[in-house]
């Protein structure tokens, strides 16, 4: 489309973002492999002759975030860099997360590395922060100073009630550590106590292999416990490191889960879900209490952010789909997720609104949904006091 | 793309349509909980503070109907649903079957509640209708008179017979009572037998929960029982209803019994497919008694029908994708997935057109082949006596 | 669109398509029956009162061929057969090959029928060609030989290491042998021992059903076979023809394998994947050692190749996608893969340089790395003498 025909993403208005699900930055200079790594879920260097600065999100990063350095869309990826390190990267930081456009960030706290706060990602932005916490890390914390399975699971039903008192949410990362097609309803406390005995004698034995908690029993009992609390509960689903299997991330096999909690009143957010977006979209559509968002599905397809938040809005009601850019480790990453959903979803609200399919007034108001309002419902955050700015 | 420059979808001739998949509409009025209802495969309300309005398949509603009972498109619910009281439901569904555009309706008449009959809709509609015979409906009227396995085994063929002499297809909902991954072969004599007398013993000790036939080998005798009468077989696969887990409906279950049954020379229709319509268009693409529609994925995506409809005419040959609706309860059902059809069918092969993909020639006589004359021939319809005006 | 408004494909320079994944044509005339057969991957005639003429590879075909046989696009495909007849095969496979644009061919020679061989494209191309060897292929020639186990493994041991001295990779269809649901690890010798000893006894009793290689032990071992010899390793993912299981065809199936070879340092190439091509291109977003191509969902799908293209570009890094038509059987097969990957391609990357989503200068390196430069690194096949013409 020549771009005197484009719809110009400015004539949609939004508010300031509300990013639900989002990890820190991290606080020290990233030299140049380490920036690149963190462009990629692969957990090795890209293949020899190539770099991950050519992906989708590579050239996303180089078209949105130059400008706020200084710098012309596209340069070359050792100019950005070289200017990354003149200006420092609380400098960086500061810059990058300011121009992002969000308002309100909800920060999973429970991921490793010398990351920012939610409090310091509110102050270099100027916006507001609250903790979402990981369930594996509570488990795993709680594990570190535990002697006995009934010290683990006291201090683990201690946490999560003193969580429940102050984060926003809590967040299971079941996906990658065992899948998603666990047995549905809650373990009994014998088999929980058990397997609890035995995830402790392993790591006593053997603390580096063990340290983690893999074990479904044990899994479930993070997801019971937390759903019990009343707080949202966000599952990742769909694609991420390569920890997981992604066939067995599909978020259709939580269906079972998901009849099984309903009756607790538990809200729960599936994230990303790409490939199985769709899935993801059904299933907010059919159970009251399920919400989805394309959170990482949106920056890491760049170019294409459009076709996958276009498929979430297929069978997903509009009020049942978040924004996030699950940004972690680089502020380019909240950039470049705020901008492409932002763009993505102008061009398709304008898109149906010229061909007839939708009102202005309705895509204003469901992009607003999505960009904030949906997520400040679920979340019980109140309306932004910089709303009207 | 601007107004002036989209193809107008009235530049695609297309016959009067064969809607191969439809139900009744309620006879009574609707009060809006309960219209909104029809607008979801949920059976609960929507969750606090969303609406179903505010959805594709809402949308789409909103931008067709309001027009045809004289009000402006995107007008709001409560303005439709008032102007729709105020003419009374008799008189919205003749003015709005009539402007759908349909001329032939196949009619599951499987489905509860206060619909319309086939009669009953040709006459609203000026059109024609054939019968459909839901087969685990007609499986459960047999066993409520049924007093033994024998009895029932008995009326279930007669029942089965005697609709192939009149209806004009069976349709199957194994996927909702079981799934789709069930045993391919035909089930035992002795097996059907056992299984029927457990079923009947169920119902009689617990008339509400066991009144639906959900055993997989009663589900496979129904579907041998359909496929050994010669007419054609309408499988629902893909979304629906919550009753369903989604992944045990992907289409591609199905295979082995496509293939066990091909001997019989039954047609086999695949219904819907969404997510899994790919799939479906690779089964109707090799294997040549099997066809495909995108009936329920249409309404229900609203603005983005045309981009699942491009999605089924990726692999499927252009001989084996089949129009319907699968409108039920509401007569704005069959407009708008008639609608959405046309208009996305026009835009598909117009745009092909003026890529130089297609010729205008095979454009035109491909949109007829889906919209009507595929169906004609594979339910032995004739050629409609509407088709010249 | 309005064609003065389309992105002329002119504008995307590209070098020699290298073709890392084809087959040869037939030698002999085909009669208007056999050449539909090869439109489709179906093994039966096409439904009554259809064709797989209606197909968009049927209506690809039309649209790219007849202008090179001096008709007109889309002219009736009984025009088209009727010139093809006059010309004879061998000036049509001249024509076809020659305009192609293809400059290397990697080709699986192990496709039954009077195939053009390797030498015999390269001749009628103008270009350079490769051999592919096909595991099952070269394990059912061994074993016609072969008198005990013993002399089979020894024998095809031998074929495997003779095969990797002159070969460019190898090419694995365990997917329709067996399915991609594999056990991972490499089987035990006397596993292997005991299951060719098995395949060879069936094959004397019954040489017609027994005479392909069907084993998952075998086929396993093929597989781990070709992985030590360090050569680049085909596997076939996704759609293809009825023997296969499609649901048992997802490329995620493999991922355990995936993991279980890298230590070896074979490189994997996804073929394929449709419609499971995203999960394709989640695993070489993931695994160094993983590529993935669009190879046959690119012609089958016609004026939907650009959709197909974009989805595969979403995750996987430029790097890691290759160019392959699939072509078997027909040269028209060889135009029609090269010429929708070029007008796609064309079509995705303007339209984002045109939405500054990408540089024009990064859009033309990467066209150039997935048109030929990345199957050359990954096939080591060195520089195209071609290029600078």
């Amino acid at each position: 489309m020549p771009a005197a025909e484009r719809p110009d993403p400015a004539e949609l208005p939004l508010p300031p973002l509300v990013d639900h699900h989002c990890h820190g930055v991290v606080r020290s200079e990233l030299d140049s492999a380490a920036f690149e790594a963190f462009l990629t879920e692969s957990d090795a260097p890209a293949a020899l002759g190539t770099t991950f600065f050519d992906s989708q999100l590579g050239f996303a990063v180089r078209r949105w975030c130059p400008p706020l350095l200084g710098l012309e869309p596209h340069c070359p990826p050792a100019h950005y860099l070289a200017r990354r390190r003149e200006l420092g990267v609380r400098e960086v930081t500061r810059r990058l997360l300011t121009a992002s456009g969000i308002g309100a960030f909800l920060v999973d706290t429970g991921l490793p590395g010398d990351l920012t706060t939610p409090r310091e990602l509110a102050t270099a932005s100027g916006g507001t922060a609250h903790e979402i916490v990981r369930l594996e890390h509570l488990a795993e914390r709680t594990a570190d100073t535990a002697l006995t399975a009934d010290d683990f699971l006291t201090g683990l039903a201690d946490g999560v009630r003193e969580a429940a008192r102050t984060a926003a949410g809590f967040k299971s990362v079941a996906a990658y550590r065992y899948g998603l097609d666990f047995a549905p309803e809650p373990p009994a406390p014998a088999a929980v106590h058990t397997a609890a005995e035995r995830w402790l004698a392993h790591r006593s034995d053997d603390p580096g292999a063990a340290a983690r908690v893999t074990d479904p029993v044990l899994l479930r009992h993070l997801l019971w416990s937390a759903a019990h609390t009343g707080l949202p509960l966000q599952l990742h689903t769909g694609f991420g490191d390569p920890d997981l299997r992604l066939d067995r991330c599909d978020p259709l096999a939580l269906t079972d889960f998901i009849r099984a909690v309903r009756p607790t009143g538990c809200t729960l957010i599936l994230l990303h879900g790409y490939p199985y977006h769709r899935g993801a979209g059904y299933l907010a559509a059919v159970f009251p209490h399920v919400y989805a968002d394309v959170g990482l599905a949106l920056a890491h397809t760049g170019a294409r952010a459009g076709a996958i938040l276009a498929e979430m809005l297929e069978l997903a009601p509009f009020g049942k789909v978040l924004f996030s850019t699950d940004a972690y480790g680089l502020p380019e990453l909240y950039v470049v997720g705020a901008r492409l959903f932002q763009e993505a979803l102008a061009a398709l609200v304008n898109g149906w609104v010229a061909e007839g399919a939708w009102s202005r007034r309705d895509a204003h108001r469901v992009a607003a949904l999505l960009a904030a309002d949906n997520a400040r419902r679920v979340y019980g955050l109140g309306v932004a006091s910089g709303r009207d700015t």
